[in-house]
């Protein structure tokens, strides 16, 4: 029976970068026998909501419950719908209502990619940011009093539950497990934040009982920061809160380069829900309609969300023809952001054919 | 009368790079003709606390608020005290009573020091991270609820006031007017921080009415952190929330070469209250007591304070001789983190006979 996959390629360049990934997994569905059946919706992006005054339809969750997955480009313009409605329309009721609380981000220095970092070279950045997805500061509880006077104040919530805390932990942990260096690293802001982050310290000590194995450390997040650009090299699994986590997960690919190639998994591990497999990288207004978004992260993802569905050795051929195609170096074939004068199109093409 | 300044070298390292800041700060008034009178208070660290219980006296505030400003080093034990409780006992009480609600931190790539990014040079990274340092994600207020059972759940509040935000605003307009390129450069997250952050947002663009002559822009913070590193040349004036300002004073000062020189101005402008001087560094209990810490943030966080006295004649003089001795680069002058194999003492005195 053939997997079944809801495609929503978003906004802007979502909608380029979003059939070269597609392109790719499908030479990968051929080389491999994969059955993989696409079905595209038309929702989830800004005109839908110009349109509808709402991001998706109101029956969205039974239209893509019983997925295998989701494959998403990306969402937001600002111009159209403040990014606050767009993302809250779409993408964060994915992460919410499927309840996909793990976020996991590689960040890898890929060869022919040139790190802004000097004198890093691919082998010395290969971590994994391993982001809650759910709760944390992405809370929607909070408000506003004394509107429009000299004394207005908003107050929103940072919300930790145990459950939340302790699942993504242990996801972390446990990928840790598999890693050479088993080490795993905290994201944390206890010394300044004083409710919510000693309470993520005392989950990651209570957790890091039952890995003895695993080699802990904890940062504060502002220097945590710091040391992605000094010591790079320092980290294999990094644990982060939602925010945290998308900080650090926007800062590790660009220590590796560029944004425009990494990719993310949105996880439900218990498969109860369908996964979302998008490029870390956003709609990004200012390039877009000009077919130069470089389509890696897009095409990543989809290697990301095969290895998810349990094909291993299609998801490293994936990932070993965009390391191929950026080895070669083709200034023709490899778009801008990456020094090559190519398209969104003849990137795609190339990892295509590499697959 | 003399300038009466408060000293608190705080734990760890603070201790021993204090005594290179009032080396600086001594020749520095004898060349100007200042009169600074320092007072040493032995409260603010953690033995204090595992002494008396507490981090400070109950009186601190009557024993401090008359000072023209206070000169500290770090503060922070974690093996003795927990971080959050030693830092809400007293830095961050000082920010808070003192009403210091400005966070300045220059962030300046200084001749002789390498920074991580590629191709970097001295002139290409010079900015100001202005940091709300008050209110917003450091609040205080929160709790548990479920403690100890499956259901236990933590929950912090941020704060933002319209006073609060308006006035950290309008100084970082007023910044950027000061400065040639004149632009200004705002952290968000309202994309995924729904009811603060487009609070933020708003503000900004209010303020911005103002001063038709700044170049405003903003980037959410995932986002800016990664241009820190791709884009270090596009920031002038970067103003954000508590815990953005912390993070982009910290990685930014990384992307300048190393955390140890970057200083601190926590600024009460009104001049009710003393302002404190500090740097940005912590405590570091890993190199502590070895006498290699870097002097250099403590000593510019002098020549700030100078600044602030209405000195800056004297504070550029001070500025000048760290970059000249930077620049000089000799070997047994400077310490390990910056290349040379010197001491605390050999680059804290190098410092003070070039002022
Ligand atoms: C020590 C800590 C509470 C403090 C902060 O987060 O404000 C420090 O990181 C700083 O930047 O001054
Ligand atoms: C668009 C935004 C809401 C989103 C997030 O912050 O989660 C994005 O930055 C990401 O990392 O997926």
């Amino acid at each position: 029976m053939a997997h079944r996959i809801a495609v929503i390629a978003g906004d802007g360049i979502g909608t380029e970068v979003m059939p070269e990934g597609l392109r790719a997994l499908e030479a990968a569905a051929k080389r491999f026998d994969i059955a993989l059946e696409f079905t595209t919706f038309e929702f989830g992006n800004c005109d839908y909501y110009l349109e509808h005054g709402k991001m998706m339809p109101d029956d969205w969750f039974e239209q893509l419950k019983d997925f295998d997955a989701l494959f998403y480009g990306a969402v937001g313009w600002p111009d159209k719908v403040p990014d606050h409605i767009s993302l809250w329309g779409s993408l964060l009721q994915f992460r919410r209502q499927f309840d996909q609380y793990i976020n996991l981000r590689p960040c890898k220095l890929m060869p022919g990619i040139k790190s802004p970092l000097a004198g890093r070279e691919p082998g010395d950045i290969d971590f994994y940011v391993v982001r809650e997805n759910t709760e944390g500061e992405y809370s929607s509880i909070g408000g506003k009093m004394f509107e429009g006077t000299e004394r207005e104040i908003v107050i929103q919530e940072t919300v930790m539950s145990r459950t939340g805390v302790d699942r993504v932990l242990k996801y972390a942990f446990d990928l840790a497990q598999t890693r050479p260096r088993k080490k795993l690293t905290s994201a944390t802001k206890s010394n300044g934040i004083s409710i919510t982050m000693p309470y993520w310290d005392e989950r990651v000590l209570e957790m890091a009982k039952q890995y003895p194995e695993i080699n802990v450390d904890k940062f504060h997040i502002d220097i945590l920061t710091a040391n992605f650009v000094l010591h790079p090299d320092w980290f294999d699994v990094v644990v982060g809160s939602n925010l945290f986590g998308d900080i650090l997960s926007d800062l590790g690919p660009a220590c590796t380069g560029t944004i425009g190639i990494a990719p993310s998994a949105n996880i439900n591990p218990e498969g109860k829900f369908p996964s979302l497999f998008e490029p870390v990288h956003g709609s990004a207004p200012d390039i877009a309609g000009k077919g130069i978004a470089n389509p890696i992260g897009q095409i990543w993802s989809g290697a990301m969300m095969l290895e998810h569905l349990g094909y291993k050795e299609a998801s490293d051929a994936m990932v070993a023809a965009i390391e191929n195609v950026l080895s070669e170096g083709d200034q023709n074939v490899l778009t801008g952001d990456i020094g090559g004068k190519g398209t969104t199109k003849t990137l795609g093409e190339a990892i295509a054919d590499a697959i």
